[in-house]
C-alpha cells in the first residue's frame, strides 16, 4: 500500500482537543498514513500574520487529504475581514477546488431524545445535504462598497455582492448529487429560489437537464423558504438535498441542529478527483475550549469519511463507524449529548473509548 | 370618522375562501370602511393577462390599506417569470414601497402540541421577525443571464443576481426594528452573513450605528446559519429579529413553521407612512383550495393588524384578537390545527364563530 499524506489542521477553540482524539483513532488503525501538522485560522494569524499562511496551503495542496478541526474566536472579530480565521476555510475551498460539500444530518438512535423535535419526527433521520462550495455569492465578483448610482437611494453608500452560477458549475454538482442519490433512496430535492432569482432559474433548468442521465432518481424542486419549513415539519421526507453555497450554508446547519447532536456530524468537501477536506459540522466553540469537554466524535467520524472518500480505506472507515456506535451503545457521552442514565466522559476519555472499541 | 378604503385582493388557491371570512369579520365590526375588490395573481393573469393588472395596482395605490389573500398555483409554473402569480406580490411591495415586513411567530397556548418541537421549547413563544422587503437580491440590478467572462468557467452561460443594500435602506429598517423592540422586551438580533458578504458587513455596521439612538435596546449580531440553528435549538431566546429580504424570507418561514400553526400567523408589510399590505404568512395551498377546509384565522388576524397599524382602529383590532382567542378556547379547530378532543370546523364555520365572538 502506498503511503498517504494527510494535512492535519487543528485550528482554534476546541479544534486542537478534538483533533488530538481523531489522530489517536487514525493511528490506532495502523494504516500507511503520514500525518503533517500545520497552523490555520486564528492560531496561524498569531504565529505568522495570516489565517492561511503559504506553508499551510502548500501542505494542504500536496496532501492526499486534509483533516480540519475548526477555526474562529470572538477575539478576532475586530480584524479586517481578509485576516479573520474564516478566511482560511474559504481560501482552502477555493484553492483546492472543493466544490462538493457533503453534510449528512443523521439522528443516532441513542440520541433521538437530544433533538428539539419530537422523537417520532427525527427517529431514524438520515438526510444528506450536498452543498456547492466554490461558487455563488460567496465568491462572485464584483463585490464591495461603492456609491449607488441607481436603486432606492442613488448617491448613498452601498454594499454589494454578486450571486452567480455557470452551467458547468451547476452540472458538476448536480452529477455528484444524482450519483449520491443513486447510492441511497434515489430521491433528490434541488433547492433554489427560482421564483425570484435568475441564478436559481438557471440552477433549476440545469439540474432538470442533468436528471435525464439519471432516470432512476426522482427529482423535485423546492424553494428555499419552503425547504426551511419542511425540514422542521417533516425532515424524514428528504433523502438527498442539493443546493447552492448560500442556501446550503443555512439549510445544512438547520438540518444538523434538527438532529440534536451536531457534535456527532462529520462533513466532507471534495474536489473533482475525490481529494477532500474533512471537518466536523460544528464550529470552534471558543466558550468551552481548553476544558476537555468537547465532543470529538464529529471529527473522528470526519476522519472515517476521509478514509472512505479520499484514501481508499473503506474497511478502516467502517471500523471507526462501528466503534463509534459501540461507545454510544456503552452509554458513554460527552456533556453536549449527555442525559440521565448515561455516563459523562471527557473529550479524551471518549477518544480512548473509540480506540479501545476498534 | 373618515371612511377608510381597503383594497381586497383574494388571489388564488385558498385565497378567496379565507378572504371571505376575513371580510365577514371586518363587516361585523361596523366600522366606516369601504372595501373594493380586485383580481391578483393567477386569477388576474387569466382575466386580464397580467398577475398585477394596472387597475389592481391603482386600487392598491389609492387605498389606505391592502388586504391580500394568497397567490400561486402549480398550473402557472410554465409561464415566463414576469407573468407568474408571485410577481404580483413582488410588484406590489415595490410599487407601494413596503420596505418593512412584520412577521410574528407566536405559539398559541392551545396549539403548543401542534409544533414539531417539544412543547417546553415553544410554549409561550413570541418572536417578531422584521424583514426588509424592497431591497437586497430580490430587486438588485444587474441580474440576468450572460456569458461568463471570468470565474470558474469563462465562456460558459451563467445566471447572476446582485445583492445590494444602501446605508439609508438599512437605517430605515433598523429604526423600525429598534422601535418595535422598545415596545417589546427590548432585545434585537440583527442577522447577517458579515463573515462572507460585503453587503452584510455594511448592514452590520449601520445597525450598530443606529443602535446609538436606542440605548435601552440590547443589540446582538448573529450569522444567518447560526440563526437558522438557534431558532430550532432555543427559539424563545429571540425577541425581535431584523434581517434582509433574502435571509428574512428563509428565517421567517422557518420560525413560522416552528410554532406548528402557520395557519394562524398574520403579516404586515408597511411603507414609511404606515400604509400597508396585510396577508397571512401561509401560501395559496392549491392542494386544498375549494374544499372549505382552509384556516381563515391568519387572514382574520391580518385584518386585525391592518386595523391597528394602518387604519387607527386599535380597539377593533383588539376585539378581533380576543374573538380569535375565544374560538380557540371553545375548542374550534380547522383541519390543519385539529387534534383529538377538539371540534373540527370548516373555513366558514370558523369565520362565523369569530363573528359571533365579536
Ligand atoms: C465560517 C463560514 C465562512 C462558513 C461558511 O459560511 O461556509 C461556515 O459557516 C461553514 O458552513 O462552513
Ligand atoms: C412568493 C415569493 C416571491 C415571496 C418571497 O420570497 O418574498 C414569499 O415567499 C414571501 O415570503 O412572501
Amino acid at each position: 500500500m502506498t503511503l498517504k499524506k494527510i494535512a492535519v489542521l487543528p485550528g482554534d477553540g476546541i479544534g486542537p482537543e478534538i483533533m488530538a482524539e481523531a489522530v489517536k483513532v487514525l493511528q490506532a488503525l495502523d494504516l500507511p498514513l503520514q500525518l503533517d501538522w500545520a497552523d490555520v485560522g486564528g492560531k496561524a494569524y498569531e504565529t505568522s500574520g495570516h489565517p492561511l499562511p503559504p506553508a499551510t496551503l502548500k501542505l494542504a495542496q500536496e496532501a492526499d487529504a486534509v483533516l480540519f478541526g475548526a477555526v474562529g474566536d470572538w477575539k478576532y472579530d475586530k480584524l479586517e475581514r481578509a485576516l479573520r480565521p474564516e478566511q482560511a476555510i474559504l481560501g482552502l475551498r477555493k484553492a483546492l477546488g472543493l466544490f462538493a460539500n457533503f453534510r449528512p444530518a443523521i439522528c443516532y438512535e441513542q440520541l433521538t431524545h437530544a433533538s428539539s423535535l419530537k422523537p417520532e419526527l427525527v427517529a431514524g433521520l438520515d438526510i444528506l445535504i450536498i452543498r456547492e462550495l466554490t461558487g455563488d455569492i460567496y465568491f462572485g465578483q464584483p463585490r464591495g462598497r461603492r456609491t449607488a448610482v441607481d436603486g432606492h437611494f442613488p448617491g448613498a453608500e452601498e454594499g454589494f455582492d454578486t450571486m452567480r452560477y455557470s452551467r458547468p458549475e451547476i452540472e458538476r454538482i448536480a452529477h455528484v448529487a444524482f450519483q449520491a442519490a443513486q447510492k441511497r433512496n434515489k430521491r433528490l430535492t434541488s433547492v433554489d429560489k427560482a421564483n425570484v432569482l435568475e441564478t436559481s432559474q438557471l440552477w433549476k433548468d440545469v439540474v432538470s437537464e442533468v436528471q435525464k442521465s439519471y432516470p432512476d432518481v426522482q427529482l423535485d424542486h423546492m424553494y428555499v423558504d419552503n425547504a426551511a419549513m419542511q425540514l422542521v415539519k417533516a425532515p424524514k421526507k428528504f433523502d438527498v438535498v442539493v443546493t447552492g453555497n448560500m442556501f446550503g450554508d443555512i439549510l445544512s446547519d438547520e438540518a444538523a441542529m434538527l438532529t440534536g447532536s451536531i457534535g456527532m456530524l462529520p462533513s466532507a468537501s471534495l474536489d473533482a478527483n475525490n481529494k477532500g477536506l474533512y471537518e466536523p459540522s460544528h464550529g470552534s466553540a471558543p466558550d468551552i475550549a481548553g476544558q476537555g469537554i468537547a465532543n470529538p466524535l464529529a471529527t473522528i467520524l470526519s476522519a472515517a469519511m476521509m478514509l472512505k472518500f479520499s484514501l481508499n480505506h473503506a474497511d478502516a472507515a467502517a471500523r471507526i463507524e462501528t466503534a463509534v456506535q459501540s461507545v454510544l451503545a456503552q452509554g458513554l457521552r460527552t456533556a453536549d449529548i449527555w442525559s440521565e442514565g448515561t455516563t459523562k466522559v471527557s473529550t479524551r476519555e471518549m477518544g480512548d473509548a473509540v480506540v479501545k472499541a476498534i
